[in-house]
C-alpha cells in the first residue's frame, strides 16, 4: 500500500488521496458528483442519527418535499433574494426516444418539453413555504418544527470530494413561528445544537457567531454559524442556522390570524448542515497514516489482530479474541475480529491505521501464555501491553479518553492559532507567515471587508458571540471598534 | 370533521381522503411530486429502519451514488433493456438567469446548455454498475452487498399519493457476485427479508412467487415479487427482487478474474421496496373512520385521553395519567397525553381514529375512584373496563395482540378472496362479481397473456413459488399446464 502525501508536503493533495484510500468516497463519471463509498456513508450515518436523535429532542419532526421546483417560485422569491445563486440543474424535458437516424442512440423528445422548467432544488426554503401556506391560517398552527433529510444540488464550477460537489447530502431545518422573539430563539437554539455536536461527537471545537451582512444566506435577515479550524490553519464553516424574519412569508404570502384576531406575517428560520462535516472530521483530525476518527463515529471502534503461525495457533488466539469480543459488544463497542489469513499483521496494521480504527488489539501466543493483549490508539499512535483479564473495562473507559483527548488536541491547536493583531501589517504577516484565525477589529463596513478579502484572501468569518466590549481601531479605516471579529482564509 | 367517504361508496375516494386527511401526504404544486408530511414519514422512518436493520444483518452496506446519470449509460444499458421506461426528468442546462427583458423573471441561460443531457435517476443500475468496472477485479472483491436509500423520477402521467408518483422514495440494494448461484441465492434471500418484513411488519400477507417474461423489469433474467391483496380485492406489488443475470456487467463491462485466474464477468441482483408500501398498508387494514395501523409501525401506540370537568379534575387525572404514560415508555410503549384543554374528548376520539393510534385509553374521575381505565382498540373497535393496576402489562401484551389480530384478519380475507378457476367463462364471472385474486392454468404464453388482459384488465401477478404440481388446461388455448398462476386487477 503507498503511503500517503504528506500534509506537510502538499495538505491539499494528503487530503484528497486519503478520501479516496481510505474508501470514503469517489469522483464519479457525472461531473461534480460523488460516490459516497459504505465505510465514509457508515460514518455519515453516524452523523445523521445522532442529529436526527438530537432533533427530535428539541421538538423537530421529519418530512419530505418535492426535489423540484417550478422555475417561478424563484422568481416569488427572487424579490428578496436578489444574490440568490442561478447555478443549478435545470429540468426542461420529461422523456428521451430513440433516435430516429440511429437506433442506438437516445435523444431528448423535442415534444416532451415542460411548460415551466424545473429547478432541482439547490434548497427548499422556496418549496416548503409554498407549501407552509396551505398550512397555517390561525396562531394555532405554529410553530411548526420540520427538518428534511434530502439531497440537493448546487452547479459548482470547482468541486473537492465532500467539501464541495455538485450533488451533496444535507439535512434542512425549516420552521414557522408567530412571534420574531420566538423564531430568534430558534435560530440561536439550533446553533447550539450544531456546535454540541460538533464538539462533544465529532470532537471538532467550533467558534460560535454570526456573518456580516456581505456573508449571509440570500433571504436571511441574520446568519449565525459555527467555524471549525482546520490542521492547515484554515477555516471551514460546518454549519448554519438563518433566522429569515417575514422574507419567504411575504414572498409565498404565509399569514396567520393571531390571538388578537388579526392577519401577520409567519416568522422563518433555516438550518442545515451537510456531507461538508465529512471534509472537517477528516482535516480536522486526520494525520499522514490515515483518518483519525473520534470513537463515537468510527463504523469500527476497535480491532482485535491475531498473530499467529500456522492453523493451531490461530484457533486457540481465536478462541479467546471471540470471547473477548463478545464482551465488547456486549457493551455496546463495535468490534471486528480480522482473522483473515491472506493479509500480514504488518498489512492490517497499516490498512486499520489508514481507515481510523480508534483501538487495535493485538492477540499472539506469547500473550496467550501470560494472559495480556497489545492495546494500541490510533489517535496518538501510542502502544502498551494489558492483562487480558477486564480488558473489556479498560477498553471501554480508553475509547471515552480518546474522544476527549482528540477534541482536546483540536482545541489547543485552535487556541494556539487565533492571533489578536492590531495592525494591518501585522495581520497581512501572522496571515502569510503563521495562518490560523486572525481576531481583529473591523469598523463594521462591507468596504473594509471587501478590501481586505480582495488584498489577502481572507474574510470574516464570523462575529463570535462571546467577543468581549473592547475599544479598538478597525485595521484599514482606523475608525473605532468594540469588538473583535474573526479572519481566516476558508474552504 | 367531516367524514370520510365509505368504501363501499368509493374505494378509491376514500383512499385519497384517508391519505390526506390523516395527515399523511398531500399534492404539491409540482405536477406528479408529493409532499410526505411529519405524520406519513415517521411511518415511513420506521418502515426504513426495520428494512434498514433487516439489510445490515444479512450483511449489505449503505452507499449514496449521484442523482444523475448521462444519457449514454442509458445506451450502453439499452441493448439488453429494449423495455427501459423513457420517461424521465431531462436536465439540459446548469444556469439560470435574470430575464434580459424582465427583470422580474428568471430564463434558462442559453449559454449553460450541458454537453451530455443529465438524467434524474429512475433506477440506479447504469450509475452503479459504471461505478462497480473500477471497484471488482478479482474474486476477492466479491461479492459487494450494497443497498442505497435515495429518491427517484420516473414521470408518470396519472398519479396518486403513494401509490403513482412522479418523484418517490425507495431503496434499491445492488449486488455483484462471482457465480450465477450465489446471485439466484441472493435474489430470493432479499425476497424473503421482504416478506418477513411485510408479513411481520406491516402486517400484510403476500403471495411470494416470479413474474412472467412480460412483466419483468427489463433487463432482469428473472424477477421475483411479493404480492399483496387491497381491500377492494385488487393486487399490489409490494417488492421485487431482480436476477439481473450478467447484463449489467456485460453493458458496463465488469469483469473480474476468478479463482482459476480467467477473466468472467460479474453477476448481478436488484432489490426494491418504495413508498409505495405506504399505499399497501393503508389500502389493506384501514377502515371508514380512518387509518388502522398495526402497533410495529404505530408513530403514536398508545394515546391517554382525560374526560374532566375544570381545572382541579385533570389535574388528579393528570397525574394518574403521566404516571402510567412513564410506566408504558419505560417498556418502549409510544405514548402521547392529550391533556389539550380546546379539544372535547369526543373530538379526540374521533381524530385518533381518523390516525390510526392502535391503543386508546380514556381516563374519567369514576375510573379514579375506582382505579379503573377504558381501554378501546382501534383495529377492531372494541371497548373495555380495565384495573388501572397492571395495566401496563396488559397495554403491551394488548400491542402483540393487536398486532397478531390485524395480520390474521388481512390474511383471512385474502385466503377467502383467492378463487380457483378451470374455464375462462367462470375466470371472467368471478372477476366480475367476486374480484380477487384468481388461480388459474395458463399455457405459458405472452399470447394468452395479453388476450386476457386486453379482455379482462386482470394480468398474472404472479407465478407462486409454492404452487403445487397439478395436471390442467390453460384458460383460452387448452393447452396443458402443470400449474397454477395468479391473476388479479392490480394498482
Amino acid at each position: 500500500m503507498a503511503k500517503l502525501t504528506s500534509r506537510s508536503e502538499d495538505y491539499s493533495k494528503w487530503y484528497n488521496e486519503l478520501v479516496v484510500k481510505a474508501d470514503l468516497a469517489e469522483n464519479s463519471g457525472v461531473r461534480g458528483c460523488m460516490v459516497i463509498k459504505p465505510y465514509g456513508y457508515a460514518i455519515w450515518e453516524k452523523m445523521r442519527d445522532e442529529l436526527d436523535r438530537k432533533f427530535k429532542e428539541t421538538g423537530h419532526q421529519n418530512a419530505y418535499f418535492p426535489i423540484f421546483i417550478p422555475k417561478s417560485y424563484f422568481e416569488a422569491e427572487e424579490k428578496n433574494a436578489e444574490g440568490f445563486a442561478k447555478e443549478c440543474a435545470v429540468v426542461t424535458h420529461y422523456r428521451l426516444k430513440t433516435d430516429p437516424d440511429n437506433p442506438q442512440k437516445l435523444v431528448v423528445d423535442p415534444e416532451a418539453k415542460l411548460e415551466e422548467e424545473l429547478i432541482v432544488r439547490p434548497t427548499s426554503e422556496a418549496i416548503i413555504w409554498s407549501t407552509y401556506k396551505n398550512w397555517i391560517q390561525s396562531y394555532r398552527d405554529l410553530p411548526i418544527l420540520i427538518n428534511q433529510w434530502a439531497n440537493v444540488v448546487r452547479w459548482e464550477m470547482r468541486t473537492r470530494l465532500f467539501l464541495r460537489t455538485a450533488e451533496f447530502l444535507w439535512q434542512e431545518g425549516h420552521t414557522a413561528h408567530a412571534t420574531k422573539a420566538e423564531a430568534i430563539e430558534e435560530t440561536e437554539k439550533m446553533l447550539e445544537v450544531y456546535a454540541d455536536f460538533a464538539e462533544n461527537f465529532l470532537a471538532v471545537p467550533v467558534i460560535r457567531g454570526y456573518k456580516t451582512p456581505s456573508e449571509r444566506f440570500a433571504g436571511a435577515e441574520e446568519t449565525y454559524c459555527i467555524e471549525a479550524m482546520m490542521q492547515d490553519g484554515k477555516a471551514l464553516q460546518a454549519g448554519t442556522s438563518h433566522f429569515l424574519g417575514q422574507n419567504f412569508s411575504e414572498a409565498f404570502d404565509v399569514k396567520f390570524t393571531n390571538k388578537e384576531g388579526k392577519q401577520e406575517l409567519a416568522w422563518a428560520t433555516s438550518w442545515g448542515v451537510s456531507t461538508r462535516l465529512m471534509g472537517a472530521l477528516i482535516m480536522a483530525h486526520s494525520d499522514d497514516n490515515g483518518l483519525v476518527l473520534p470513537p463515537k463515529l468510527a463504523p469500527i471502534q476497535v480491532v482485535i489482530v491475531p498473530i499467529f503461525k500456522g492453523e493451531e495457533q490461530l484457533k486457540q488466539i481465536s478462541e479467546v479474541a471471540l470471547a473477548l469480543q463478545a464482551k465488547l459488544r456486549a457493551k455496546g463497542i463495535s468490534v471486528k475480529f480480522d482473522d483473515d489469513d491472506q493479509n500480514k499483521p504488518g498489512w492490517k496494521f497499516a490498512e486499520y491505521e489508514l481507515k481510523g480504527v480508534p483501538v487495535r488489539i493485538a492477540m499472539g501466543a506469547r500473550d496467550l501464555e501470560n494472559k495480556t493483549v497489545e492495546v494500541a490508539r490510533r489517535d496518538n499512535l501510542t502502544k502498551e501491553v494489558q492483562p487480558l483479564e477486564g480488558i473489556e473495562n479498560y477498553i471501554e473507559e480508553l475509547l471515552k479518553t480518546i474522544q476527549n483527548d482528540i477534541y482536546a488536541k483540536a482545541l489547543n491547536f485552535r487556541n494556539e492559532n487565533i492571533t489578536e493583531v492590531n495592525s494591518y501589517e501585522e495581520f497581512k504577516q501572522v496571515l502569510e507567515e503563521k495562518g490560523g484565525f486572525i481576531s481583529a477589529h473591523w469598523d463594521g463596513t462591507a468596504e473594509e471587508e471587501e478590501q481586505i478579502k480582495n488584498e489577502t484572501k481572507a474574510t470574516i468569518r464570523c462575529i463570535p458571540l462571546d467577543a468581549k466590549e473592547e475599544e479598538g481601531v478597525s485595521l484599514i479605516s482606523g475608525k473605532p471598534s468594540r469588538r473583535r471579529v474573526i479572519f481566516a482564509k476558508a474552504y
